[in-house]
């Protein structure tokens, strides 16, 4: 591989990273659940020790959560080309959030949270995707940690 | 169009972005003015629904403003290529200031502001511009949203 | 050179950007310091006017540390190219830390810190490398500025 083919991989994850952050911002859900593998695991950085599974499981994520305000501002995004069809990264997710929707009037946030995703990116024949998504939380200011509810089984993609 | 070219386009608006937070923050008003095409639109983030209209107007906003410390965090930048001489993108910024202008010591800002540009670029003679560039504020963490004097017609770029 | 070489260039130099922030905050310290030329300048974000020369030095900064867990937010990464083995570039750091190291649960930061980073970057027989990288701290929210203590002219790597 050359270095324009792995910049050109490179670019083509990167993008992935900034649309899950505009898709789940603006409300595009069922954009943000194209972002993913048939087949994917994703860990959200509140509780990333209970992934889902599946790209309806995750979609359902989206489209099933409160309409809260989020930012998720994305960077130090670092991206490792694997092959030709694989790559592995991290980016930092810094995120702030209000539960009223409406982008139209500046809103308090409730504190600014600072974490990671590890991901896994693999080329489709629909182009590249996100395999494995695993988020974190590392440090916040201001705010504190809410306790998200446990997903069921169900909601979590896991068939017995 | 192939990826190579769509990838040097990508790269060229992004840059604009970034000029124009380095360039604000280290206050190089002229290379800011110059970013922007002859006949642009710009709204500020906090007054997105007044645009100022044409070069001199943009750059006179930064010319003529109290010389204030800015730090503009500029990530999430999304580029849409619509055709080899036009493109689309969104950025969140991130801005924090103080009315101190002196950048030699640290000091304490009033709050952060997260928002987003959504930038409409062309190419020019001399290369790519913003021909229209919509701020917005959607969130922020500590100080309060500022009022902004109302600018004239005339400050505005709108001739009778 | 060609657009495609100044790309490729800029993207090298964006990724020591990236790793830098990575490797410290992941305590990755031998591969950080593999990220400066053995005769390289480099002064820590909180005392400018003070730098360490060269690679042992500079490595033994992180080395010695108390392990304190980091976030280094990385974004506004402005690289220009000089030539075929030097560039120069700016970029912007936002920095959130907790004294506890274990970055498995979520914890309070000290205040969010926004300054930058001012780079040379050369390329070497084993790639591009950091030459000279001086920060900076322009804006804090939150917390205070610490005051550092001073390094002795061995640990800045000063030889008489």
């Amino acid at each position: 591989m050359d270095d324009i083919q792995r910049l050109l991989i490179e670019r083509a994850c990167e993008r992935l990273v900034l649309q899950f952050a505009q898709y789940n911002d603006y409300k595009e859900n069922d954009a943000l659940a194209a972002l993913f593998t048939d087949d994917c695991e994703f860990a959200r950085p509140l509780d990333p020790t209970h992934p889902y599974y599946g790209r309806t499981a995750v979609g359902n994520i989206f489209r099933n959560r409160k309409p809260i305000m989020t930012q998720h501002v994305m960077t130090n995004i670092l991206i490792e080309v694997v092959s030709e069809d694989e790559a592995r990264g991290r980016s930092y997710v810094t995120m702030i959030s209000n539960p009223d929707p409406d982008r139209s009037t500046p809103k308090e946030g409730g504190g600014i949270f600072f974490g990671a995703f590890d991901d896994v990116f693999v080329r489709t024949a629909e182009g590249w995707k996100f395999k494995k998504r695993i988020g974190s939380v590392a440090l916040h200011q201001g705010g504190h940690i809410p306790q998200m509810p446990p997903a069921t089984d169900e909601e979590r993609g896991i068939t017995k």
